[in-house]
């Protein structure tokens, strides 16, 4: 085996010099660390730095004062340096949760060059890692059978374009060849696409997890991009690598709810989908709550399950492209097909929290029946991965 | 629509306070710029730095001695502060190239933060950028049809687990549902996985690209993990976020070779394929190089087209794992097999060029025949993207 070590090792050294590794040092540093205990250490090599700080979701929150208003951000803890390393260590054990954060070396914010593992949430790619012991188990790759993720490209005459949506099919799909399935449409909020909700969102594990312990029923997850202007995602695109922006034209006027069953028309003719109302769900968080409340009432007919995640609640006035007036015509339409669930979740602290108590209101002066999920915290991401956990339990029983 | 634009700038304003968007600072810097004529500028904003440099593949390389050797190392060239924002740009236009970079800050070498693009190479997070007009054509997304790429758990009795790989499948498989279709199985290298081809290596773009253009035939194309002791890419598979590393046991220990046939037999069964040697090929880079070489003559009846791209090249001794050994027995059955088309690719500066020179004597010497394809260059993405588009053409006409 001699010769065939001696070739290993040639590779590894002469691929540490000729490739894209040649790039970084191999710092041999251990950045994040994750105690058994579940603190975290996290390190820094900069020697030349003045000031290192930490900055993350698993910080307290700061408040600062803008002309805008008071904004909070997030918290941040200076690292303490040792022969050129930075490094912090969280004063108490961190809560079971997938966790972003990054470095600020002198006012520049960094990623952790120790850390592959990054997330891009609208035009921020942050480091993540996973504290177990509790709801992350569920956004943790476990062992057990794994879901198709797909990246497909479909047609919308609507829209005249190819676009791109993310589509996972159960680990029993690729077996069961004459089983028909459900298919529950999961859309993502401003800034997104169609890659937001498998990654932040977790999707994949989620539905892997919820499905081999029998909490969710096996089921197609179909995850589009809500941005007609977008083909795809920032970069997936033939507009090439544009970078992604909040600020989106067309996102919520009315040609995505429009074209949406171009969406459906295609899943139900490429996949082995149960067909029919009763086995069609919608759901999404903040702006694709309001698309799933628009296209959900806009076709009665077409899903019996509607979550809406943090919803924006459309303000109805009679300029408003026609898909979003008569609210209450179409919601009395809806609701007389009586679908099995209409789902609400929104964190006591999200800025969206008033127009979804006023939605609420309206559905109960009308008797409308609904599920209502209330949580801590606001508009983020670690809420709408506990509603998808929550709502996909829900689903197709 | 007062109330819906008003709805949609809280949306923006919130958004960027509340979610991982608030890691970051919108700096509104354009970084990298491509200018018309294709020169390039970078910026940083970093105003309490001391000195900036910025590092790529588009620079000429350096060399740096060590107590292993001389090493050829990326280029620097340093970057000019003005304001606080540190630029270069390009003394002249770079040529059709996807080009890697980063930026080294006092010491620290960094991800531009205003650019969410980025590929990783083993444990490099490197920022990335097309120029057009030539090669990378290409390598973009570009207005054709898309195939569909799918992450899938394949179950591997061999080996005792459930793996993932990357297939793609041609855009016209889903509306041709009786058309059966080749398959090109392409293998990564060492520190790569099943992700590599289909990130630095643009698989899906240069195939969607050949396809469209009537250049390649359609074709299914398979990209499994050559490291058997991985379920799947760090993060994505049941161990966790584990760092990436070259340093992995079991990659050339002949148990990929042996399991092969498990994912053969998987495709067969779960796609559409033309099962047989006609329409079966397979290639590798490097390691995959190597893993080709020995899986096209353990099985001599599987493949008959075979592509070597910058192939390590295994040494022949008589404690090897059984299938490397008697390596011109089994060659010459292979040839007797007559397969199509066996390809040998390196660049000149490869350092793995003699060992390549060796086995085409070998192969002179039986006259076995082969094509070979000699490039620039070492051994590096750039030249195995060239390698793919070439061999990709070079299939199942």
């Amino acid at each position: 085996m001699k010769r065939l070590t001696l070739l290993i090792m040639a590779l590894t050294a002469v691929f540490s010099s000729y490739s894209q590794e040649a790039l970084w040092e191999n710092t041999q540093i251990t950045s994040p660390e994750i105690h058994a205990d579940h603190t975290i250490t996290f390190r820094l090599r900069a020697p030349k730095a003045v000031r290192v700080q930490v900055t993350g979701d698993f910080l307290s929150k700061q408040k600062v004062k803008t002309p805008q208003g008071e904004w909070e951000i997030p918290g941040t803890e200076d690292m303490v340096e040792t022969d050129g390393i930075w490094s912090y260590t969280t004063s108490a054990p961190l809560v079971s949760e997938l966790y972003s954060y990054a470095f600020i070396v002198d006012g520049l914010k960094i990623n952790d060059p120790n850390n592959v593992f990054r997330i891009r949430d609208v035009k921020s790619v942050s480091d993540v890692f996973i504290i177990d012991g509790g709801v992350a188990d569920n956004y943790k790759v476990n062992d057990v059978p794994h879901g198709t993720l797909s990246k497909v490209w479909y047609d919308s005459p609507t829209l005249g374009k190819s676009r791109r949506m993310t589509v996972y099919t159960p680990a029993e799909y690729a077996q069961n060849t004459r089983k028909r399935y459900p298919v529950f449409y999961l859309l993502h909020g401003m800034g997104g696409d169609e890659n937001a909700w498998s990654e932040l969102g977790r999707a994949a594990q989620i539905l892997d997890n919820l499905i081999a312990e029998g909490k969710a029923e096996p089921m197609i997850v179909v995850m589009p991009n809500g941005n007609v202007d977008q083909e795809a995602a920032p970069g997936e695109g033939s507009n090439g690598f544009m970078q992604p922006t909040m600020a989106l034209p067309r996102t919520m006027d009315a040609c995505f709810e429009e074209s949406f069953p171009d969406i459906v028309k295609y899943v139900d003719s490429h996949y082995r989908t149960k067909a029919g109302k009763h086995s069609r769900a919608i759901a999404g968080l903040s702006m694709g709550g309001f698309h799933s409340l628009h296209i959900s009432k806009a076709y009665p007919d077409m899903f019996d399950y509607v979550g809406l995640f943090s919803a924006a609640i459309m303000p109805r006035t009679n300029n408003m492209p026609s898909i979003y007036q008569n609210m209450d015509d179409r919601l009395a339409k809806q609701f007389e097909n009586r679908p099995k669930l209409y789902w609400i979740a929104i964190g006591k602290e999200d800025f969206l929290y008033q127009e979804n108590v006023e939605f609420r209101k309206k559905l109960d002066s009308a008797a409308y029946p609904y599920e209502y999920f209330e949580t801590e915290g606001g508009h983020i991401w670690r809420n709408w991965r506990v509603y998808l956990t929550a709502f996909a339990q829900k689903l197709f029983r």
